[in-house]
Order: C-alpha cells, then structure tokens, then sequence
C-alpha cells in the first residue's frame, strides 16, 4: 500500500488510482507543493478534486516533478488516490457515464471548469498497476529558454523566457553543457537537504539556438534542454546559470569539470530566474517494470524530485 | 515627399527615415492606433520616441498592419520621419556614437528602456530609398491558433491560443481554407468601410495541426496561416471564423465559395477573438521596386492596412 492510499485507509475497500497529466503556467502559483494561505498547483489540484469528488477532505497528489515558485510545467505528471464511495459518485454522476472511461471524461471536464486557465489537466486515466507518478519516473525533462538579444525578445513569450541582457556564445555554452553528462556529484550545484544525496545522473545536456516565429532573421533565441533520472532543488536553473558564465566567457567551459568535483557551493553559477524554466516531459519504464522501479526508488533516494 | 514627412515640413533640412521592427503582446493595448486617453502600440512608441529624443511633439508613425485590440505582432514593421535637429542629438549622445548606427543601436536600447517589456523593438534601421511601411508592402502574413482539446491547452501560452470548446476537423478546415486563394471581393468577411474597395488577394491560406512542446502526444494545436497582399478589417479573423464553421461541421467545405459570392456580411463567420491572432510577417519587393510599389498602392488602395 503506498503512502498516499495510506492517508485514507478509514475508507472501506481498494482506492483507485488516477494518473494525471497536467500543465500550468507557474507565474502566479507559489510553487507546485500545498502551502498553508498561498496559491499553488497541488493546492489548487486537492482543492478542486474535492469540490468535484464531494470528499469530506483533500485527497493528496504525488507529483512527479516539484517546481519551485514561478517555474512552468507542459507535461507534469501525477497521481491520486480516490477512495471507492467518492469514484462510485463520480460513476454515478448521470446516466450514460456508466463505463470508467466516461467517469474519467465527465472529471477532467469538471476540474478544468473548477481550476483557473493557468492550470489545465491535459488528461486523466486509471494508473497502470505499480504505478507511482513520482517513484516509478526514470526521468525528468526540462528546458531553460533566453533571449540574448534585442531581436529575439518576443513579448508574447516574455513570461516563459528569461532576457538576458548580454550577448551568449551559443557553442561555447553547448560544449560545456556536455561535461554535466553522465553520474555526477551535483552538491556545488544544488541547495542542500541535510542526509540527502546530491549524486544525479545526466541524460541529457544540449544547448541550441532556435528560430521563432516567421521568417524574420532575429536571431532566435536559446533553449538549454536537460535531462535527467531526477534533479536536486534548484539543480537545473544553476546548470543554466553556470552554462551563461561560460556563454558570457566569464568562464571557460573546462570550468564545469571543476564545479562537478567541488563539493562546495558554487557561486559563480547563478540560480537563474525561474520564469525562464519549463518541465517539459516526465518519462516512465514499460508497464512490466513500474512497481519494481517504483521500489528501487523508494529504497535509495530521499525526499527529492 | 511622403505624408509623415510633410507633417514636420517646419524643420528644416532632409528629415531622416527610420524603418523599425518590432513585437508586442496586445493583451493589454488598445490596438495599434492612437486613441486619445488608451494605451495603444503607436501611442507608447511615439510618445517614447518623443521623450528619447526630445521632441516637442511625438512623430507620427506609418505602420505596415494596424492591429486591433488585444492582437499580437511578432514582426510587426513601421517607420518614422525624424527631424535632422533631434537627429544630431541621437547622433552626438555620448563620444563614440558618431556613426549613424552606432546612433541607431544607442536608439533602440534606449527605447527600449523606456518602453513597457510587451512591446519590444527588435531593430531600427535606416530606411532603404523609397521605403514606406505600409504602402510598399506587397504581403502581410497572420497566424491564428486555436487549441481545440483538453489535452492541447498550454496555460503558458493561453494568451496567444484560443481555446475552442469542440473538436474541429482539420482536413476539411485545409480544403476550405484552400477556397480563399487568389483574388476574391471578401465583403462578406469585412467590417465594411464607405467607398472602399473589399476585394483582397489571398496569397497563402493554409490550416494544420502542430505538436507543441515535448514528446507527449497531446494532440496539438491548429494553426491558420494567411498571407494576402492586404487585409481589410476583422478579415483574418472572419476567415478564421469561417473555417471553424467548417470544422464543426455546421457548414459544408463548399459554402466558403457562397461567403465569397456573396457581398452581405456573413453571420456565421464569427469574428474569432482577437487574443488568437497573431501577425508573423511583413512582405515588401527588392529595394529597387519600393517606390514605385509605394506609388502604385497609394494611387488605388483607401485607408487599409
């Protein structure tokens, strides 16, 4: 039985358990994780299960990727244990919405017409057995955009884009951003948590300028794309902000392998502004392998994401 | 002598043409034309051009596509008349801004400075001999978006997309959209003007689902491309309307011929919201044919963008 199950183990029989997929724009919310009297997406998220589930309290959602305050999420991932009575309900809800897969419709129409438009649930299903949306997750895909020149500002994107005011070399920045791949000590590139691991291993590290936008030559602007089996808190905005040291050669790129060898905080790697920063895609082993995955997980890593 | 020129004919000498590019958000504009009391994109330009380079009275500005209310521009392209005076004030700001453009990059950064982060000036340069903003343009090019499913709706990009309720057919919105091609009398599509001609060329009208952010399969947006040498008001939005028509299946792909023929105001072509539309590019012929494409446009064309 997993923690969240646990939580409401009063109700009689099995919970079901719901895989979510969802996106938000972080610019209002403090964060993903509930905080008492502030906004934010797991806050938001309970809140609305309970309005549309009538549950007596908030059932509480396991998130694949906790983001921090003003950082945005396309495809954030995760799951929630609802207890018998209140899916029996949500069945229920008219006739013609007998089969589970109508059930499902019916709830994700119903709390999108209850969240605000910054947070969409893209879509609902039944989880896959052994699935735990945080546990199970073999891998967490973020991108980290900037415009480094008047020409590439693009108003319309300015609330997911940082605007740096200095020109970056784009090759300089890619060259480096290779040396984070593979298992590293990320501890000078990660706040802290007392007994927790700061060991990671990168997937991927890539740096690209990218068009937008029409046939305007304006130079595009940068998108630095990671990836990761899990990140330490506020790992990837200080990857982008080392990355940017390098892009202004303030650095050399050799300078990451120093970064990854000390132990110390690093602070010539800037926590770069969150607003600049997406989760983009969490991935997850085949079926056969979720539980047992979900298990290794759960022996070895910390309170981490 | 051009229109906007003649405006300041008082000062004396040449005045200089500057071409600008630029971008904006019109979530929170009046649209691009100044309106006494409203914030609008031209007001916020021209008051910022007066107070950089210390103007008595703001220039006027000629632009290439006024946009309405709450529509954005990713490259949007204007021009200015500025009096030699203020010039050799641009010109001798600091030491080593001698050049015209060293001038003109002090210029941007300066207006830029002063202008609101959702308008941005992408670059200014002098105008090419024979240039006008709006009159030698031989095509503007929109975009209108629409997400059309739970799983397509993007909170970080919802100021730009609209989001439409039911699930449009593509294909047949592409073949209809296809009916729109060449030259065609769009009074039914146009909020109509006394006296002034309706009839516009379709250069490009094409309709598709794109992928958006990450390997997810979310369905995609759609994206309405339209290029045509000219719009006359509410038409690219019209048209959108049109096409969704199409979509749904309330009309059949072969009545956009019927809107066409008909020279009364269609009512079920929706004017779609403006938030959906954006213009992505501005047209003009090689620098030799500017002047006489001006010349030819202002002889036949009214007062439309």
């Amino acid at each position: 039985m997993t923690d969240a199950a646990s939580d409401s183990a009063s109700d009689a029989g099995p919970h079901l358990r719901l895989q979510l997929h969802l996106a938000y724009d972080g610019t209002e919310f403090h964060g993903w994780a509930a905080q008492p009297g502030l906004r934010t997406v797991q806050g938001e998220i309970e809140a609305a299960l309970a309005r549309v589930l009538r549950l007596d309290r908030p059932p509480r959602i396991t998130v694949a990727g906790r983001t921090d305050a003003g950082v945005h999420a396309r495809a954030q991932v995760a799951h929630v244990d609802i207890p018998p009575a209140a899916w029996g309900h949500a069945l229920g809800w008219r006739r013609g919405a007998s089969r589970p897969d109508e059930a499902i419709g019916l709830l994700t129409r119903r709390l999108n017409g209850v969240l605000g438009p910054d947070v969409r649930l893209k879509s609902i299903g039944l989880a896959p057995e052994g699935f735990d949306a945080r546990f199970s997750a073999i891998a967490r895909r973020y991108c980290y955009r900037i415009s480094d020149t008047p020409a590439s500002r693009d108003p319309v994107e300015r609330g997911h884009v940082l605007w740096h005011i200095r020109p970056l070399d784009v090759s300089k920045m890619h060259d480096a951003a290779a040396r984070f791949l593979g298992e590293h000590d990320f501890a000078a590139l990660c706040r802290p948590r007392p007994g927790a691991s700061t060991v990671r291993r990168v997937l991927e590290a890539s740096v690209h300028r990218v068009g937008c936008g029409g046939p305007e030559a304006d130079g595009g602007r940068i998108e630095i794309w990671v990836e990761a089996d899990a990140f330490c808190h506020s790992m990837v905005r200080s990857m982008a902000g080392a990355l940017v040291a390098v892009g202004e050669g303030r650095r050399p790129v050799e300078w990451i392998d120093s970064v990854l060898a000390s132990s110390e905080r690093e602070s010539a790697a800037n926590v770069l502004a969150p607003h600049g920063l997406t989760l983009e895609a969490v991935k997850y082993p085949p079926p056969a392998a979720l539980a047992a995955t979900a298990q290794a997980h759960r022996a070895v890593r910390g309170p981490l994401h």
